[in-house]
Formats: C-alpha cells, sequence, structure tokens
C-alpha cells in the first residue's frame, strides 16, 4: 500500500512556490491545459513561483483526453527543458501528462512503449529516479494527484491504455478547494460520478489475495493489487462524503463545504483506487468515450463529440453490480446503506438489484442521461463496445466475477436504459 | 497530510532482500536490540539479506528505551559504516533509533542538539537527503514504522523529547503478522494500550485549523498538525479494531486473526498521530515512565523498575477525556460508543464520565494495575510529575483544552485509583 503525500485547505495552491524551493527547485515545467492557462488557479500558481524566484516555463498544450501523440508532445517539451521539478495544474488530463513527461525525461533512452502496460506496451519496472512533481487538481473526480496511473489513448488501436508505476506517483498534491468553485453543475456531477465508481469498484475489486499471477519480487507487483483493508477504509469514507455532498456540490456552486468535501473525496478514492484497482465500469467506459458519435455533453468547452469519462463509467454501474454483487453480497449491501437504501430487512440474494436500484435514483436525482441509448448508442454497436473492452484487462481481470464476451454483451445491453 | 509506505501480510518480512535490491543497496545497516537479535524476525531479515546478496552489518545494541546517548552511538555506528540503506527490526526504541541513525549519519556536521524538538533542542527543519529505512515492527502498538518522529530520554535533563520531522519517516514499513505470535500477553496488552491512546489523543487533539503559530512556509509546519479530515479517518478506523480485536489478541496468543489487525491498527493509528499528534495521555507519560521507583512490569524481560510505555499512557486516559470532553463532546460520545458504550440515550453534558467509565471497564477487563497508586505513586509525586510533563508542550499543546499546572495536577490525583 502506497500513498501519496497530500496537503489539504483553501488557498494551499499558494504555497507551491515555497514547496519547490524547498525542494531545491531551480527549473520548473508547469502543465496546464489552454483553457485553465487563462483561469484562476494557474495564475494562483504562477505569482506563487514568481513571488518565491522560481525560474519555469509553462507548457498549455495538454490535450484533455491524451493520445500517445499528445504524450510524446510533452515529453519532447520536458526533455529540451531538462527540468528538474515539474507542476501539474488540471484535472486527469493534465496530470497524467505531466506524470508521461516527468518519466520519459527520466528516462530518455526508453522507447514508449517500454512503461506502457502489456500486452499494448511491455510493462517495464521503472527503476530510474523522477524529478519532484506537485499536483494541483482542478477537478473533483480523477484522485490522479494521489495514484501512479497515466491513461492515454493509444491512437494506432484506437484503445485506452496507460502507464501504471508506484515511481509516477506526484510528490505532492495540493487539494484545494478554491479550485472546485469554477467548476460547472456538469462537470460536478460527471466527475463526482467518477469518484462514486472508483469506491464502488475499487471496494468490491477481487481480493488482492485471490489476484494472480502473485510475482515473487515486489517491484513487479501491479500498482492495482486489488482489494485490501487499507483501500477498503478509503473506498468507504468517500463513498460516505459523496453520498453526503455530491448532490449539493452539483445543485450550488456556492457551497464550499460541499464543493470541499467533493475535492478530498476524490482524493480518498484516488488512494483507495489507486492500490486496490477499478473494474468493469472503467473497463467498459474507456469504448463508450471512444466510440462516441454525436453526444456532446452540457458545460464542457469542447469542439468535437464527447462523452465526459465519469458518464461513461457510470452509465453502466447499475447493470455491473448487479452482476457482481453475488462474490459479495455484504460489500454490495453495505454500499447501498451508505448511498441511502434502507437494507435493515434486505436478503443476501437481493444484493446487487438494491445496489443497483440505490444507483438508478442517485442518477436520476441527479439528471443523468437515461442509460447508453441517450449518448446515441443502439443494440448494433454493442459487438464493437465488447470488442474495445477485450483489451482492458488490466482492470477487467480485477473484477470479482469473471466474464465472457457475452456477459459483456448483457451488461452493455443491460445499460442502454436506465429508468 | 503525509503518509508512509506500508506493506502488509504474512511473509512480507522475507522480501526485505529483494526491495533493498530494488533500491540499489549494496552495503546495509541492520539494526536491532540484543534481545530480538537471537529472535525469527532478525533471522527472517538475515536470510532474505543473503539470499538477495546484501552486504550487511548488524548493530544489535539499541536500546529499549533510548537515550541521547545511545542514539548517538548507533549514530556513530552508522557514520563508520557508511551505509547506503537501513533496515530496523524491532519496537519503537529500534525502529526511533534507526532513523537518528540515519539522520544524523547523512547529515555529518550537524549538533545533535540541532534537530531535537524546540525548545530542548533547536528544531532545525531537515533538507539533507537521507538514505532509505525499512522498518519491520515486532510490536502492535508504536507505529513508528508510518511516522517521522524518533522520541529518546535526554539523560542531563531527564526528560523525554524527540526528533519531529516528516524527512526520518521510513521509506517502506513492512507489516507482517507473523511477528506479532511470539508476543506475552502483557506486551500485547500494554502496547495495544498505546494503539488506543494513539487514536483517542489524536481523534480529539486541537484541530489543524486553530493550531498557533501558524508558520508561512510548509517546511516549518509541525509533523504533528492537529486532528484533521484524514488522521480522523486513521484514529477513528484503528479504534474500531481495537474494540474489536484487541481483548481476544491479548487473551489468545495463537488467534492470528485478532493479532494481525492489531498489528495492523497499530500502523493505522501511526498514520493518524503521525499527522495529528498526540496530547494529554502522553505527555503525562513521559514522567510517569521516568520517575518509576521500583514497579516491574510482568512479561518484560529487563533487569531494571519499569513501567512500559502504553501502561503510562493508558492510566491516565480516564481523567484525561474526562477534562477534555467539553471540548468536542461528540467526538468522545463517538468514541465511547465504539469502544462498546451504549450512547443512545447519553446527554451532551455526560460525554466525558461516559468514555471515561467505558475506558475503566475496557481496562479492567484487561487486568490493568488500578491506577498510578498500583504501580508505586502516592500524592507526594505529584509535583514531581507535573513537573516532568511541562516540559512536554510539543504534544500538550494539542489538548484541546488549555492545561494548568493546577490542572495537571488534578489529572495526575484523578489516576491514582481507577476502579
Amino acid at each position: 500500500m502506497a500513498v501519496s503525500n497530500i496537503r489539504y485547505g483553501a488557498g494551499v495552491t499558494k504555497e507551491v512556490g515555497m514547496d519547490l524551493q524547498n525542494m531545491g527547485a531551480k527549473n520548473v515545467c508547469l502543465m496546464t491545459d489552454k483553457n485553465l492557462s487563462q483561469l484562476p488557479p494557474v495564475k494562483t500558481v504562477m505569482d506563487s513561483l514568481v513571488k518565491n524566484g522560481i525560474n519555469f516555463k509553462l507548457y498549455d498544450s495538454v490535450r484533455v483526453e491524451p493520445t500517445d501523440r499528445s504524450f510524446m508532445e510533452a515529453v519532447e517539451f520536458a526533455k529540451k527543458g531538462a527540468f528538474d521539478a515539474y507542476v501539474a495544474v488540471g484535472g486527469g488530463s493534465t496530470m497524467d501528462t505531466c506524470k508521461a513527461a516527468n518519466l520519459y525525461a527520466s528516462s530518455p533512452h526508453s522507447d514508449f512503449l517500454d512503461y506502457v502496460n502489456a500486452p499494448i506496451g511491455k510493462g517495464k519496472p521503472v527503476t530510474v529516479p523522477l524529478r519532484p512533481l506537485i499536483a494541483v487538481p482542478t477537478t473533483s473526480g480523477t484522485g490522479s494527484e494521489t495514484t501512479g496511473v497515466a491513461i492515454f489513448d493509444y491512437e494506432h488501436l484506437k484503445v485506452k491504455t496507460g502507464i501504471a508505476s508506484r515511481a509516477i506517483k506526484p510528490t505532492l498534491g495540493l487539494i484545494d478547494p478554491l479550485h472546485t468553485l469554477h467548476m460547472p453543475e456538469r462537470v460536478v456531477a460527471n466527475s463526482g460520478f467518477d469518484v462514486l465508481c472508483h469506491a464502488l469498484e475499487s471496494y468490491t475489486a477481487l481480493p488482492y489475495h485471490m489476484r494472480s499471477p502473485c510475482p515473487s519480487n515486489p517491484i513487479t507487483r501491479p500498482a492495482y493489487q486489488g482489494s485490501n483493508p487499507i483501500s477498503d477504509i478509503w473506498a468507504v469514507h468517500a463513498l460516505q462524503i459523496v453520498a453526503k455532498y455530491l448532490k449539493r456540490a452539483v445543485r450550488n456552486p456556492d457551497d464550499l463545504e460541499a464543493r470541499s468535501n467533493m475535492h478530498l473525496a476524490s482524493a480518498f478514492a484516488g488512494i483507495g483506487f489507486g492500490n486496490a484497482g477499478v473494474h468493469l465500469c472503467h473497463g467498459m467506459s474507456y469504448p463508450i468515450s471512444g466510440l462516441v458519435k454525436k453526444y456532446k455533453a452540457k458545460d464542457y468547452k469542447v469542439d468535437h463529440p464527447l462523452v465526459p469519462h465519469g458518464l461513461s463509467v457510470v452509465l453502466t454501474s447499475p447493470a455491473v453490480f448487479t452482476f457482481t454483487a453475488q462474490m459479495s453480497p455484504e460489500r454490495h449491501l453495505e454500499m447501498a446503506e451508505i448511498l441511502g437504501a434502507d437494507t435493515r430487512t434486505a436478503r443476501i440474494p437481493d444484493a446487487g438489484p438494491i445496489l443497483a436500484d440505490t444507483l438508478r435514483k442517485f442518477l436520476f436525482d441527479l439528471d443523468v442521461d437515461d442509460g447508453l441509448a441517450a449518448i446515441g448508442y443502439s443494440k448494433a454497436d454493442i459487438p464493437a463496445l465488447v470488442k474495445g473492452t477485450l483489451p482492458q484487462e488490466r482492470v477487467t481481470k480485477l473484477a470479482p466475477r469473471p466474464q465472457s464476451e457475452e456477459d459483456l454483451s448483457v451488461l452493455f445491453e443491460a445499460s442502454m436504459k436506465l429508468y
């Protein structure tokens, strides 16, 4: 169990210049995306760097939903800059791009695929020392500030994959709730669904002692280890916060208490899933996002069709947990109870349907589209969705119940309509 | 909030040689005490080092309840050895001695008092890089494998103090429940009381945003920050484990489930108090241990009078939490409930007495001596006990309620008899 250092509090971003000075950094790479580069979180970081006399170069070309190509562009920038520390300001895309830039600039002779997860890449363990990376999340969903994972689209194969190693985990996460006040309603909702599913999936993932193969050397153990007594704590606690605060955070942009708590929940769930892993909702989400046709999410400033990550993850959750419940019905009931279900008279065999119904009600209350059909998919798309899920075995094999292609078809079909 | 890396599981100690190899270590310092050096945990570590071709030197002169002199002896050994990594196998004394050895060997021109807590030392921030340190706890109490704290007796002033810096936190803690099976009954009980008080004190410590002064630079922020939303999680969870498993662990040496859980609880509580801090039970415990007259604890292999740390901490707990309850009565009631009290009809003003009674019952069930009188103190000793508490302001100022010398007198007097 590896856990990141995080610092939480309104205004902690202002300290980033001192932190870098304390680390002895003299030449810093500041990464963000074009949209954020004009907004207060980046300005706060820049002001702090200037105030503390830290030289830095800005890279604001991070691609939202990064690809191997966009990763490589950031890597080139990092190699040329010969930086001695990194600061990433943004959502998961920015933090993940910055992790990759730090990794490959620190290991300049590696091929890009060396560190990419097998079977697409070689999944080599990282043994080179990396530079310090400070992550400043501006959304409350990914938890990337606490994880050793960097996700991207591998364009050649049209598939999501990633790099997963404890070595790329940020040195420090600055969890500053002030950055959450600018988020539009749907961004809060969808990133909150990512937190919800991180908690639900990591808590129900295959237990760590049942994972196979069981590598003999700790360094070849995967970052995603299966559910364990420590990740369980983070998952349950994150879920309790989601149950208490997500609706308030979505509905009222000025509810600093609710948005602060969701910002912390994102990091908590990140620490949980960053060690335990996620499974089917995430594994199935990648083709749902990747094969998007015309759906354009409300509140997202992009000029192309987009199914936001958190939405693509949560739409299959009622079907997924109905499918997995038989492996750990008590845990499924416990989660339903945390999310508001009355489980006092619940029967163990009903754990799956009870959690699914609880999730449907939760999503309905939060105005979520009515299933995959509502975002443009039909039955005819299911074979492609299944095909896009198969390469995600890094996560799907962490599902507590093995699944055939037929099972995946049934799960996608059951997710076409929710209410 | 900084958290250590820990790995948990029966047999994880065997991996230590691979971990060191993965870190590139070639010349390792293995620290333990004389008693343990003949026992299985140390043998397991040595076998793993040999098997993985790691050169090492053994230092088995760690003093149980270390002093500045015993720290300095270990530092000299470390300086001469020019080690590139450390392994500490033992309880808090060994882990703390190893932290100090690593620190001063990495900062060879520092005076010993440079890093010792103010006002006794200068409390300088640690800016030198330290060598990796792997901690293998063999008791279930201290949590030192997860903290940046090293406690010792400063002989000149006859006072307990310590070094506290995130920089001396072990790189990795190997939490191996197999090491807990050798512990005698009283060692399990007393180390469990340390866990109990780490949880109770860190959960009731002054909230982090009420601590003063509030340093402007993160590096000068104390390791003990006051209670906060993250340490709270660890404290509550550790307390739940204590409530469920401590009695079983004490009573049955073969109850691997109970002893495993207490071993994990020790680390959990360590992560909690290592960030939040402890307060009065710990602050008052130092003179209780230090001024010991003739009391010889059962089950401890020492040739001198000894009040074990966990016992010296827990004996004042009913009085302390009666005193602090008014500052956060809900938290005090919540802890009483976790420890088995029926709080459904409890009134807020009764939170202190309810928790105190719950603790008394818990201690009575575990055959704890009947208060300070039973371990050899009388009313006449109170002024000396108070005097010995005053220099502990690093922790006592984290109490939620300020305390006068008169208050401390009353607390010691109320702790003379428990039942």
